[in-house]
């Protein structure tokens, strides 16, 4: 979706709110040159915070592209108190997948990458079963096998995080990989590890989400993706979506109609995430349009 | 919707599942000159239970109105250990609505009363605060206040159920009543009472739930109708329904657009009920189409 | 929802989009000491257009209220080729409502007029049939009967617009009025009558569109809030919704599971005009957050 | 999701409605010693049609399975003018897939077939294109191209259909095929040929739906999968869903988020007819549960 064409700087921010805070912005962009394409903030009344996401083409901008960081850091970030992030839309993200056996979130992610709808590599994928070895195979990507018991977990999630930084690794998908991961490996990749769960969080944390579902006989059943924190499903949600059942749909008929559901609301989020579109804040997200 | 002209009996049944029990029941009313003009069936191959809602035209049925329930039950109910449940479709049953102070579920109830599209009688509201006594008044229906208080909630809840029992009334909605309802009050109306919850049960039991999902960063809110069972916010779910929200809103704006939510799922879970379209099993419903 | 404590003025704009826009208006607004309480901004890249609106507390506005426009329009309306449209939040909007037989939209308007929610004043409901007349009773707002007939209706319509005028009207809501509004009428309202059609336009155009939709085996059905022009069911829309139906309804079926969407989507459509959250341009709506 | 283990029955069958007509064939299959593990029936009221699809285990089922349609035939569909259709659990359909240049349909009717979640066999692709031979190639399925041209149409739609009866298809999917198929095409696959249109149906038929949505600025897209007849875009509809949009969204984006819609409504449709749950009649659709 992005134009690849002209190359363009993305800067996502939050400050206290204050009068004038876009004009200080934009004017920072506009009188050196830059070609604002893209412009979308938010007020957070009860916090007081101000956000922002702002794009522009680099093309006449007159400050280098490595020196934008420094300048803005230091005209205004301490002076307005702005926590921000600067990322350029030529710059390829690395993401890795994490799976288990189910491959429908997957596949999905895959069709995605290989039509090239989306600016990221995948180098690699990792797995706590071989089962999916093969989906590796079809689409030329690494495919590793870390199996995870009790024993061996903190071993092994070394080796994981070891890799990951061979592949050059940004951020992970969780793409129904079923297994807990640990809070060492978590601050890893503060807010940089996507996770699809299967349920309307905050309904049906933990396991078995259609079980539970089923048993309480809900009308509708839902699936969110959410930034993982070392709260068990609680981190920033950045998707949710539902899909409306019947009193004639047994559990397994819940995890297939859930299945549509996983892998859309994961691929969006990871979309959203891959795009620049989200800001986390005190456990929530800020999506930008 | 429901054809007036015709006379009809309405039987909703669950029984143990069994070979050729829907052909038991349709000879039964085939042999006896009803003409079926709906049969809607469900088997949970869980609890191996059988479920069937059909009605059936009374002019040529040779078994007189008031004698099909002993028949049905004699000749067929305990053979086959069948729960059911006969209604008439020109009976018109009578309900009661609470409120507290906000108006749009009973604005949204009184609108589809007024213009006829309900087979149903609304002879009272109750109310635990006088704040809405004005609808009463447009509606031309009779509106009582009884202010609850910790010490003095047992004693007027009898006065309302001695109410109630005066106006005949079979069942209770509340309409966003925001008063817990006693145990005792209950039992006196087993699944005969149908409760709005501002959330897509089971997230956010409980009071204030637009403010949790308001905390938790959700992107969904839904409302819940439910009949009320001892257990807060826990019994069967007739109607859930959600909307999109975004980070922009506020906790208010969920609430204003929570209320279209609330009211339409609580008009549909009512017109499931009035309809009779409705059968509760172990904390569950059938909805029969 | 509005503030009601603080007086503001609230700017829908649009002009050739140009570099530096915002920060011209928003300098405007902040150097003459207006605190900007909302900014919601759109491109249109096909069309190269900027859209904004903004809303600011004038408490401390230098500029007087009465200044404003003459102001904005001399200093910056010209030179920047801005349309503009400026508004005050304690102006209350005087809203006529035009019905025929069929009170499940009136009652969805006036139920939220009567509890608050909107910051708009309904002073009449026109029909060209009495039934409704006891609605206009209940909620103690003038009801005029205008019978239409191929004969008389370029009469009777500008006994409607004499009268529409004699109540201070701004703007019209057709709440299933179902009669053909005249091409000369339309052009005293411009983007100022909201009608709801039953179906998701562009399909279905015209009279009956549930029986269209039940001829063509449709799985969903929809409803559409527009402004009217002098194309039928052509005009800029608002806000749309459907819902799933299947082959067991029936046309009656439609039409009542229809009503549910015809007044939410019509009310919708209503709320952000008032709110002014409605900018129209060329036949399409811009609708801010 | 259907049961491998035992061997059953699928009956689609439609006939004038009639009093007893469920009794008669529940008893043929129950006296017969078959077990019936589904039913689900509707009666069209506008008509007069009864349609039911009923399916039995046939362990104990004492007709063999290849006279069971001649019994039927001989004992009840002349006298009851019964029109019916029979299917095995244990015959595996075989599919062809036509594409053209987009891969996102394909991609997740494989990802769902590789999974083993249909009862399908796809031994061949057919493409006018050669872009997407390497999807083939990835999931070792046969990837045949036929470049049509005006001139060459009626010669390749020959060699197609016949290669389609050399890999032994029952149906055929359109997956995103951007070519029309000639009538004599369509004859030879009566009801048998799923196509998936990119808008909500009627709406935007024929080419470029998304960029005639954007042009006519609705709220909403949509999908709709269908069977293909002679009348271009207007067969009996199967499934048909939606997204919201709004005039943020380009024609680009349009497409884009359309996409997740085109996969989702046509696996959903590819679905409902591998499972024998579609029933036609007069260019409609019966849906069973």
């Amino acid at each position: 979706m992005a134009n690849k064409q002209n190359s363009t700087a993305i800067l996502l921010m939050h400050c206290p709110d204050q009068p004038g805070i876009i004009a200080v912005v934009t004017d920072f962009i506009n009188v050196n040159g830059g070609n604002i394409i893209y412009l979308d903030q938010h007020v957070d009344r009860v916090e007081n915070i101000f956000f922002m996401r702002i794009e522009w083409e680099l093309a006449a901008f007159v400050v280098p592209k490595d020196k934008i960081e420094d300048y803005f850091s230091t005209l205004y970030a301490a002076k307005y108190q702005i926590y921000f992030r600067l990322y350029f839309n030529d710059y390829v993200p690395r993401m890795a997948v994490f799976v288990s056996r189910r491959s429908h979130c997957i596949y999905d992610l895959l069709a995605r990458y290989t039509a090239g709808e989306w600016n990221v590599k995948i180098p690699v994928i990792i797995s706590n079963h071989p089962d999916l070895a093969e989906v590796g195979k079809r689409f030329d990507i690494d495919f590793h096998v870390f199996p995870i018991t009790k024993e061996n977990k903190q071993e092994q999630e070394k080796a994981e995080i070891k890799m990951l930084r061979q592949y050059g690794v940004d951020f992970i998908v969780l793409a129904r990989y079923m297994q807990i991961v640990s809070e060492d490996f978590i601050r890893q990749y503060p807010n940089r590890i996507i996770n699809i769960h299967h349920s309307f969080l905050p309904a049906f944390i933990g396991a078995k989400p259609y079980h539970a579902a089923f048993e309480r006989g809900v009308k509708l059943i839902g699936a969110t993706s959410h930034y993982v924190t070392t709260d068990l499903d609680a981190g920033p949600i950045i998707e949710q979506d539902i899909a409306r059942i019947s009193h004639k749909d047994t559990v397994e008929v819940l995890i297939h109609k859930g299945q549509d559901l996983e892998k859309i609301v994961l691929s969006r989020g990871v979309e959203k995430h891959i795009r620049r579109k989200v800001l986390t804040y005190k456990n929530k997200t800020v999506i930008f349009n």
